[in-house]
């Protein structure tokens, strides 16, 4: 045969076989066996081209169910083909259960499948699909408010601005990293994940927050969500009580709802959350959620005498402290108070970092820092669900901080919130004189203004719906609260705008906010 | 004052106020204030230095509760330094709740703050922790068993060798993509992950699996368990069952255990999954669980007919299918079947992949196509646990698909494990004869030998453990059996080892296995 020659009568015949099973079938008329054309300039090999045919004709109903196929020998030669491209092609459609292979009797096409061949037909005609149902956590995430965050929209937080991140240092070191990668990065099997950025964020955290623990108990997450989900999964049972700050971040309500805990309300003051609240309301709650650094969102820092009220009540209750230190690189001035961690003679401060508001939020590398007693058993669960956090990043975050890029960038990006901090309180006392009170310390990269004076008592989701109306986001302080809010305000985001849109944006606030 | 010079009696003097409140302090007795010193060679600001100090003066007990601090005016005089250093230095211990101030009368130690030192004493002193009880869930997973994969050493499973992985160009590739990275990849917001990756796996799918969706229906995962995980939890409500193959992939258990859900093994023979026998023990339930183009750990293909079987109960019972289609990069040769998620007239069908079998394992990205009735409730939900995967190896894994390296990666490493799977059948064949009997389709990266003829019902589990002993790791097939085993066998991986290392492994194995 040569390439490229018509085919079409080649393969002309095939056998049904009626009545009886298909090992014991009679032989009862021949009919035309549809075309097989092999086109060798196609570089698909011969066999797959033969393999593809048949399926096709088989559902299209071109051969149907019980037919008989000629003989290997007989489409070898018909198709001018080795004996062995047909056998493979047979073999593959045999394994696909497409043909059945009988040795006294020969090869068939396995029925029925006319219900297959009406299905393809159905499913061109569009059939409608039925509305669906998620689970009962399901529909309540899917529910839930899904924020967007508009980088370069004045008063957006989320998303600081990455306008100073080094990208060309970063892809050069990922360049070096990649190009001959560690072993251990290629074939991590550590739940924890990689060893030397565990190391370097311990030698981090001792620096600036004053903790205290070995690179072993640090362990990499996807990010601070990851983080509190897991510490819900592996610690909480249906039913157990959880302290959340009031006001405070909600959205950890998500993970608690996902294994049945309860959320607490427990409000906070000047000194952070109340203590002598939270053992009003649940004495023996098994898990408090605290931002003892940088409230959030009011920005107060814990002080120390309610820390370690915080810390006795734990030991007493054996319960958990989750400490989410969420943006303790942006902190403009100042030393924090040690982490909560840092004072833990008990075990009981589960200490959670993230990279995203430092660097990039796309980044998705966050941290635990586990108690000794939780190491072993929180590496051996999570494998089971989420073995470890992607190696892509890790190394290259390892030569950032190691390289001493990590703590020139936080430096510079410290400066510049504090320089755009001090924009929107400033823009804020311009527009909004006393009716704006600012509360917290000078950190992270939004400020909280209080509804005071003029505003005191007004709805703030109303000023948030008429400022995102002319193209200002604001976030509603009471928006914050799971209960009754007993304060009203906007939260303003600095992270991704310049101190011009800062002030156009307090402009906008100030036309729609009446007063 | 002049640098370096001792400051020793500088500030030396401090008003300690008894009986009453903080308020109403009644000055009672001048003390000694213990030594702040300025050190200007020190690169640490000096509010810095002096917060600092005073800080640990405080935690320390040199300075008691309830003490005044000198005026800051006196402070400053007595310091050499400015009063604004002083100032932002007390505001900062104000601040973290070691000062408290009233305009009438002064600066003081907050008090009591006698426990604090105590405690950091006993911290001191190691007092012992109790043990540990994770939640009901943290305590079954911990206790799971955690496989150790050992690249290079016959037969271990799980890791493929990435000796052929062009590292060289997936490191230019990042080094190109992160010099200037797209917008939408630092600030991506989107829990499906990077739309042009999404473009680029439906093509390929397309092209290689018959499947027919939208990018927009691809959702990015860290991985299979974690879309195994997000599946179970926003699917399965407690109580749900759920059919998974007998034998089959055991660890998905661990996902439905999260919620509650029960598992109903249903046994595959030489077509797959038995949907007659799934009918009969769990018609209701809510999803089942299947490997259709490449059973886990059989081998065999789901035939046509099955497929269809399965689909149409799907259809009936208002159930889902998740077809995990763990390897179908690896193939050696011939397409597999188009996949279920071809066939599915219904949106039924959530077909799961990942990228860590054929690159490399800690690359950790995986995808769920999602049936479009799904895609924008699992994007919410999804957005409360864990709101996307890191965006540092999508796009770069999107510039390796589209300029070919996918593909001319891909084709060299089937030719690989082709040749290294014979290597292993090979031997087999040599050294136990009949003993082991292959099954399975020419693909993945390992074989399943039954053990036959002299082995056949010889416990597995003995012969995987003197393997172990011997360094030759092996998983015994009736550990993937929910139920009491059907066949006894043992697993071989080939995925990092070459046909030196698996003919002497196979010697080994022979050595330690009677027969």
């Amino acid at each position: 045969m040569k390439k490229g020659q018509n085919r079409e009568n080649l393969v002309d015949q095939c056998i049904v076989a009626r009545g009886g099973g298909i090992g014991m079938a009679r032989i009862k008329r021949l009919i035309d066996l549809p075309k097989v054309q092999l086109n060798r300039s196609d570089p698909t090999p011969l066999n797959r081209q033969i393999e593809r045919q048949l399926r096709e004709l088989i559902l299209s109903g071109d051969l149907r169910a019980q037919m008989r196929l000629p003989s290997t020998r007989q489409l070898a030669d018909g198709l001018g083909c080795s004996r062995g491209t047909v056998v493979g092609a047979i073999e593959q459609l045999i394994a696909e259960g497409f043909l059945i292979s009988s040795s006294r009797s020969g090869t068939f096409v396995v029925g029925p499948l006319r219900a297959a061949v009406d299905r393809r037909g159905d499913k061109q005609a569009a059939r409608p699909v039925k509305p669906v149902r998620l689970s009962h956590l399901g529909e309540f995430l899917a529910e839930a408010r899904r924020p967007t965050y508009r980088p370069g929209t004045a008063f957006s937080t989320g998303s600081p601005d990455v306008a100073d991140f080094p990208f060309g240092r970063w892809s050069r070191l990922c360049r070096s990293v990649w190009r001959q990668p560690p072993l251990d990065a290629v074939y991590n099997q550590d739940p924890a994940g990689y060893l030397p950025l565990r190391r370097a964020i311990a030698a981090y955290l001792h620096d600036t927050r004053g903790t205290r623990f070995e690179p072993s108990n640090v362990f990499i997450t996807s990010g601070s969500q990851q983080g509190l989900d897991l510490v819900a999964r592996l610690l909480l049972n249906e039913g157990d009580l959880v302290w959340m700050e009031e006001p405070g971040f909600i959205e950890a309500r998500y993970a608690l709802r996902s294994v049945g805990a309860g959320a607490v309300a427990v409000p906070v003051d000047s000194e952070g959350l109340s203590v002598t609240e939270g053992r009003r309301r649940a004495a023996d709650a098994k898990l408090a959620i605290v931002t003892p650094s940088h409230q959030y969102p009011m920005g107060m820092i814990m002080s120390y005498a309610r820390r370690m009220e915080l810390l006795d009540w734990a030991r007493q209750a054996e319960a958990w402290i989750l400490e989410d230190d969420y943006d303790s690189e942006s902190r403009h001035s100042g030393a924090p108070l040690p982490a909560l961690q840092a004072l833990d003679a008990d075990e009981t401060v589960i200490y959670m970092g993230t990279f995203s508001k430092a660097l990039f939020s796309s980044l998705r590398i966050g941290y635990l820092v586990l108690p000794p007693r939780l190491m072993e058993r929180f590496c051996r669960a999570r494998y089971n669900l989420d073995p470890f956090t992607s190696l892509m990043a890790q190394p290259v975050l390892t030569r950032f901080i190691e390289d001493g890029h990590f703590a020139t960038y936080i430096q510079k990006i410290r400066r510049k919130f504090a320089a755009r901090r001090e924009s929107v309180v400033a823009a804020a006392r311009d527009y909004f004189g006393d009716a704006f009170e600012f509360q917290g310390d000078k950190a992270g990269l939004y400020v909280t203004a209080v509804f005071s004076g003029p505003l005191r008592g007004r709805p703030d989701d109303e000023a948030a719906r008429k400022a995102l109306a002319a193209g200002v986001v604001v976030a509603p302080l009471s928006s914050y609260y799971q209960g009754p809010p007993t304060a009203q305000g906007l939260i303003l985001g600095f992270g991704s705008i310049d101190e011009k849109t800062s002030r156009a944006g307090m402009a906008t606030l100030s036309s729609v906010i009446d007063r």
